[in-house]
């Protein structure tokens, strides 16, 4: 278990800290992640990576010249937030546009989907990049659904090779995206690991047994097993990825064994032994094979092995020089002595000149959000029940949170002069920041893409109100990837967009418009107790969920209805 | 625990085997260990380095430029033999002279100083270095005593890149020893490993405490604590070294903030980052601090912190660049193309030639020794009972295995045309090689050093057989630093071998002399029975061996006896 911490919440930002302390003359701290102290060259693409801490040498330990540019560090197995993503893109930018690279799951395909966003509506070109290697997550003709393990190193290894070598954007997405498809993994738990401040681990394998294909914060496997001499283990580890060699392949591979934390070097080392009778017998050859740790879960046992079938490309960016704190390979050309990027410390968000007309309707918004969070204050134990009979039971809190930091930094905004749009995509970011979650990520998604259909320069009228509504919608389901009837908040908020659009199209007032798709949602939301959920991990869930409406769906037809009744009292 | 191995006992020698297949690039496998794949300078000082496997990257992954030429791995958490320290070293000699880098532990100290002994008496110059870091071992006055943790990686990073500058050995040696002097670690543990194979860990540390000074392989330490939040450990880590600091220094310091297998980098930089607020406060300056896993304790839960109070020389070699599979720091001048090593095979000693008298005397050697063997396997109960009284009774079995180990290598070698001389000091290195643990290692010191007193051109007189003796019992009192009243063999093999000079030298004749000699070491045992042990860890032993007599005594005067009856049959 984890035993070195002063808070626990305080763990992943502290480690941060000692990271850049540890390696001050390679990184350069910057809020929330760390750069490149000698940064690449003007104009060359910059590669971003990150993800949840707990995770170490992932991702900070890969920011070097070869490799990452800058990497994101989010709470421990938690994505960071959108505004910690966009904010270190932003200080690793070089001006050749931007790669965004993580693990596939959830929460950090929604924070780096709309930081990406953001980047992009400021003019910086900026893609995403999910890893995709876990084979035992789904079946190889549903790849783009698999999540991210160790194969992490490879596919940014290689990526971070073809950024250096000065590709251009598009060319360094295409060699990136081939690396991924080209990169699988299959990884054994043997135990499990224990979060700061936790007294249980955050699950358990039992003695004697091997977790078959487990994620790597303890997402369920294929299947246990009988645990195996390390002989047999080897064959285990290997038999999957074979089966998925591609047909004519020449057997040129980068091969990563990888460590979880608390399976060490020399079982690696023995392990790495059978193996390499094993991949002969296949007629395979490792290309500059790596063993040991280089995607952990804090202190989990267990272990995972990723090929990337490698072509001519592929081989010469793997091969490539690099050197990062965790990660050197052949000898970096040294950096011209000259720029070097200073540590930065946290700023505060620039309000933009606003009108009179629209700094009204600035303070108007941060009335009703501050109206809202008193609202979701009280309705936290309820909503937190409506969630525990299908969840975790953490969403009144979330809500309660988030829309807590919404109000406040409305307020802030208002008092500083900002207009309707700035007061209101601030809201939103701040909603994500603090809220944590997948439904805090959507909340500040679908304010923000709101606030940017408003304008600073003049107060909405019910369409501009409307439109903005819709945008929301649309990046939510842009960036959550959830379809009505998939259980979600979407099947609240979908009719409740449609009804306010209908209702201003035709003419009618807001506030009456507005009173008229709250019941809407009211009633969808109400209506998804007979869904069943579609998305994430949720199968356990699922039959518990049955019979019982879904909170996401719930709190915001309630916050519809809060608004609806500020607006009608004028 | 360790779960990934196929027999426990292969565990070391697996490892080992995929360590060198993982790092083909870089070096190459030699029985028992490891050298460079691209040797260093003709002529250079060759630094070899070892101990007991179960530490990685101690001490396999720092064999490369600017670091070691070698090392050595033994079994888990046991000492490679004198054979395998031998072998490596040979291997790794550059002609400039070697030293023999091992953390201060019994087995270590035995073996890597017979090695030395051995390469001396082939006229190569070999020198030992004895890491002595851990100051809860033992006080600052006896710092010879202190046993070597993770300083071991800064004196055998200062040593290796002295070699590497091409300073001759005494110039090598002053800068290691003052290295040596001028390191300081301190250790705690949150828990225990558990060994390949075994279902309980070495040692365990209660929920919430902390194990103080504990070291590596579960020494007792110096008290238990309560666990403590992280800023409070950097506190209790850093000020017993604080106290050490040497009169009027700069505060210049080398800093190794060391994990010992699952204490995971996080947390690692969690400290670090208490630790660099703790060390500015002190007046001290890291430089070139290294955060991360160098010297672990397989699965253990715990960390270390080490500090080398530098001079400038000091600081010189401790930021030169290195390149080792686990330890990169700059960037080293490139290797001219040319020589490289290949990995070689275990290879039979050579039996020089001898004269056919020394032929006849060789094959009796072998015949008295494997009665030995067959005396001591029948007594190998009785044996492990005695030890038991006072130790972990396994002095029997490793009694048996040794002689039984060395009768096969007498055997062969006198078949082979071996003369008296190599008959005996190839009995004496199977000995060491098979019975493991110290006694068997002070049994193939003592073996070979009477084995170098014959000659392969004459059959012994009986001078000659106690000039053995005499020689045998110095290099077991030299290398193993028992005296009489220790309650070891000595107490038995020292009035042995007084009474056979004694009787040689006044002109008795060999059956005579030694029947005498082996009724005095009889005695001489038998009285070890009031004594209480002097060395090592075995304050908790040293009560119940009261009243006991010392099973290593023991099992000499049987083995002086069985000898004694044969010598009488003629």
């Amino acid at each position: 278990m984890t035993k070195v911490f002063d808070q626990p919440d305080e763990f992943a930002a502290t480690a941060l800290a000692g990271f850049c302390a540890a390696n001050v003359d390679r990184v350069a701290a910057v809020p929330h992640g760390a750069v490149r102290a000698a940064p690449g060259n003007q104009g060359k693409v910059a590669l971003v990576i990150g993800g949840g801490s707990g995770h170490y040498p992932a991702f900070l330990g890969y920011v070097g010249a070869g490799l990452a540019d800058a990497a994101v560090a989010g709470d421990v197995f938690a994505s960071p937030s959108t505004a910690w993503v966009y904010g270190v893109a932003k200080a690793a930018n070089r001006g050749g546009g931007l790669i965004l690279g993580f693990g596939n799951y959830a929460g950090d395909v929604l924070n780096f989907g709309a930081a990406a966003e953001r980047l992009r509506a400021e003019g910086i070109d900026a893609r995403i990049l999910a890893v995709t290697d876990d084979v035992a997550s789904a079946p190889r003709a549903e790849q783009p659904k698999r999540r991210g393990v160790a194969g992490d190193l490879a596919v940014f290894k290689i990526a971070g090779a073809a950024a250096e070598a000065g590709l251009d954007l598009d060319a360094v997405m295409e060699v990136a995206d081939r690396a991924n498809r080209a990169t699988v993994s299959f990884g054994v738990a043997f135990d499990g690991c224990t979060l700061p401040g936790q007294a249980a681990p955050l699950f358990t394998v039992e003695t004697g047994q091997i977790g078959m294909g487990l994620g790597i914060h303890g997402e369920p496997g294929i299947r246990n097993e009988k645990m195996v001499p390390a002989a047999e283990l080897a064959r285990m580890l290997l038999e999957p990825l074979l089966a998925e060699r591609p047909d004519n392949h020449d057997g040129r591979v980068a091969v990563v064994l990888n460590g979880l934390g608390r399976t060490k070097y020399e079982e690696l080392f023995v392990l790495w032994h059978h193996l390499t009778g094993l991949l002969d017998a296949a007629g395979l050859t490792p290309v500059q094979p790596e063993v040991g740790e280089f995607v952990t879960s804090l202190d989990m046992a267990g272990c995972s092995l990723t090929i990337t079938w490698l072509d001519d490309g592929l081989e010469e960016y793997w091969s490539a020089p690099a050197d990062a704190p965790a990660f050197r390979r052949g000898v970096v050309a040294p950096q011209v002595a000259g720029e070097r990027v200073e540590a930065v410390a946290e700023v505060e968000a620039a309000i933009p000149p606003a009108s009179p007309e629209s700094q009204k309707s600035g303070a108007c918004i941060a009335a009703l959000i501050l109206r809202l969070a008193e609202a979701l204050a009280e309705a936290e134990e309820e909503l937190g029940r409506i969630d525990a009979q299908a969840g975790d039971g953490d969403h009144g809190q979330g809500m309660a949170r988030g829309s807590a930091a919404a109000a406040s930094a409305a307020m802030k905004a208002a008092e500083a002069g900002a207009g309707a749009a700035t007061v209101l995509s601030l809201a939103g970011d701040a909603w994500a920041d603090r809220a944590g979650g997948t439904s805090g990520a959507l909340w500040g998604v679908a304010l923000r893409a709101w606030g940017q259909a408003l304008s600073d320069q003049s107060a909405p009228d019910a369409a501009t109100v409307a439109k903005g509504a819709s945008d929301g919608l649309d990046a939510v389901v842009r960036l959550g990837g959830a379809k009505i009837g998939d259980k979600t908040l979407v099947d609240a908020f979908a009719p409740f967009v449609e009804s306010l659009r209908a209702a201003t199209d035709s003419g009618q007032d807001l506030p009456t418009a507005w009173a008229q798709a709250a019941a809407t949602a009211t009633e969808a939301a109400d209506a998804t107790a007979s869904l069943t959920p579609k998305l994430g991990r949720a199968r356990p869930l699922a039959e518990r969920s049955v019979g019982h409406p879904d909170a996401g769906a719930i709190s915001l037809a309630l916050c519809a209805r809060v608004i609806a009744r500020e607006l009608a009292q004028g």
